[in-house]
């Protein structure tokens, strides 16, 4: 069982898709559902790569719409690990979709996950650590710790007095 | 445009699915993103009933995933909607796993979802308010409020400082 | 082996489908096939869950189409157990399209699914009586046993003359 | 509009295909629904070569399960024209399974559609009347009409006393 | 294991396909992945027909695009055997595309493929020699073996000056 | 039109796919079909971004098969183009398993597709040259045109006397 720390960076997965006819809803663009499809796999995928183990997906806590994908345009997907939690490590994941005719890219979606590592007899297994190298990643893991709380809170696992970090946004501010 | 206020009971989606080979991830279970595509369309045909409008995804606020459905079982979704503002509904799912050999029902996720309603110009709409008949629908109305003002500080468009009733969870706590 | 009689109400299985572009024949409607598809899933379920084991399609026999159902238009199918013949089951089924923009909901499709249930060696097992509690399900009770003489001339099975029921639908009108 | 007589071997549609892991049920086998899938579109070719116009499924009168296609199996499909009626056309399947490694072919299923002919306007057209060749199509020809009386009489759009074919296999006999 | 030789001709495969919404790329015409799916099963049917043994793609030779396939239109995919080699078998498939409606069928593919059979513990195995009959087989199995020579090259498997078959094409022109 | 010589690395697609129950063949490995699906879908992404306009198949020149990705693996396709001709562009794609849980990465695919690029009345247009940067890239683009002149041998468009560079290979060798 490997828990060296490792860098977030190495956990990158790049995902290249094609809207399709059957990938669209009635106004021609990309069906949310299909997305999140896309992007399950894309986060497995970086969480896999983090812990060179299998997992399975815990929770989404966020996906965001910005902007609809239209049919014929590419849908790029960037998974990146952002922290890990003991078993548990969190995805953070960004969208754009691009018309290669116009030239034009535009962002799409955000979103965080969160997967469980799993080991032969599917228990929870320990993951690595995040070993943080931009402040884009410092961001990115700072404010993990309080998304695992809201989900804490919201999953009825933890009272919004415990949730440290999360108060502090709303005491201090 | 009707925008009578419409009973939250009026919106329920009922769907019933199977876990097939091509559903499940390799432990023979239903993969988490062939789930959110069926929630995904579930929510948005609850949303649509509600407001007799084309809708669209607007964001995935908090999936979660307490038991995996196995290979074989069946997928209970249930999906209805919580609370509107202005043209934004709210959608609530649970998601039950079945085994009709063992005469085992099990709860496996919760979800919610928010979506957007959209005129002949793909322009926001105004939707219906909700009705709320029970203690159930209450507590979900009530909680939709903070989980949109989670999801605005989130995407950078509300200050902690003005939620006032998401504030309230941490500073009376 | 659980055999005591069974209400058939509680073998119904109400599953929603919307049709989306990858559903629709050239004119831009539910193509047969797919509804058919959505239909075995639909009546195995509700034959699954009177009998609490495996259950095969043994034959369809009759599935009438009476409006199509439209691109973007949400497709209701409700499934439930009409009359169990020994190791067989008949599942009736209803079908709807709905257009919730223009809030108009129509019958497309009734149809008849016989299955049997299968014992862990894959061999045919007993399965429970089904009890009728309204007239409607008499109706299809009644109807299940010329359905099935039908089903068995055809497949050269059982002698016109042998039919009672179904000679008597022409000898006595 | 050619409706000169047309034979019923040249509506002949041959398909093959193979059962892949995507298309089983629990136990390995071509799921009924998938099979169902596959056929209604061998037999809407099997209609349009007949009438060179656009058809919908009108109706599925019978289809029989006598074996189950395994996984890795190859799937034959044989649809052809056997009689017409003003505007629909009935058509029938048979199918076969085979396991090449084993040199081993089964007959599956046998199976009648009913298919109608559309105008540019979408509404019935005239289709060609179909020519018999051999005792084989004579005797689906003969059949066609009773299967249709049967299918009037299901529908409830003829009484049984005036299907007089159908109603002379049971006093005859 | 049966190495008697065998007929090009009995391992013909006759597919029939319809192009549907989900088939087709942006320009309303069936998708060229989407065809060399079809193609890779017809050919693998084809082969397996031949050698009564599991096989596996070991390469794509060269599939030509002389015509696109319209949404609506019928694929018509025939693949046979063209000569052996050891373990290996080359498969040469056509493909036309046929409107119905307007009585036109068109050339629209050309294909080579090749497969290797596999024994129970999947390594190579010996297949049977191809009985060649008309004019046509016979130009297709003296191109094989120069086909083979140019993968072989292509592979870096063969040197250009072993290649004789290959090379007289050059020289003696 | 811009038809400036664009770089080949400013074409790269970088593709990541997962192996789901539903793209395995018997053995439990990707299926040839689905992988030569992946790939046109990447190649022709990839020959979009050079030319920024809409591309269809032309041809697939050589797929080979060297060591087949098991389910679970992740599927890694990188596609290039190597070299334009008037309306065409060949794109090279190289492919990868690759199992997380051994960290163990292997070579599976090599191939090169050809596309042609289309003005809006879907007539052959003009397509920018290539810039070539490395060694590597030098070596597919001599190949390139080897490559086009056995396609135009094959597809009886040019006497093999005429492939000036493809006879050289034999000639001089």
């Amino acid at each position: 069982m490997n828990v060296e720390p490792r860098k977030a960076t190495d956990s990158l997965v790049v995902m290249t898709e094609l809207v399709l006819p059957n990938d669209t809803n009635l106004f021609g663009n990309l069906m949310g559902g299909r997305l999140m499809y896309w992007m399950d796999i894309a986060a497995a995928l970086a969480a896999g790569k983090h812990c060179n183990a299998p997992v399975v997906t815990a929770s989404v806590d966020n996906i965001s719409f910005e902007a609809p994908i239209k049919l014929g345009n590419v849908v790029h997907i960037e998974a990146k690990v952002t922290r890990a939690f003991n078993s548990s490590m969190e995805v953070h994941l960004n969208v754009w979709g691009e018309d290669y005719t116009h030239q034009y890219k535009y962002k799409s979606n955000e979103a965080y996950y969160t997967f469980v590592a799993l080991d032969p007899n599917r228990k929870p297994r320990q993951v690595p650590p995040v070993i943080i190298e931009t402040e884009e990643e410092n961001k990115l893991y700072e404010g993990a710790l309080r998304r695992r709380q809201i989900r804490l809170i919201l999953g009825g696992k933890m009272k919004p007095n415990d949730a440290a970090e999360l108060k502090a946004l709303f005491v201090k501010d």
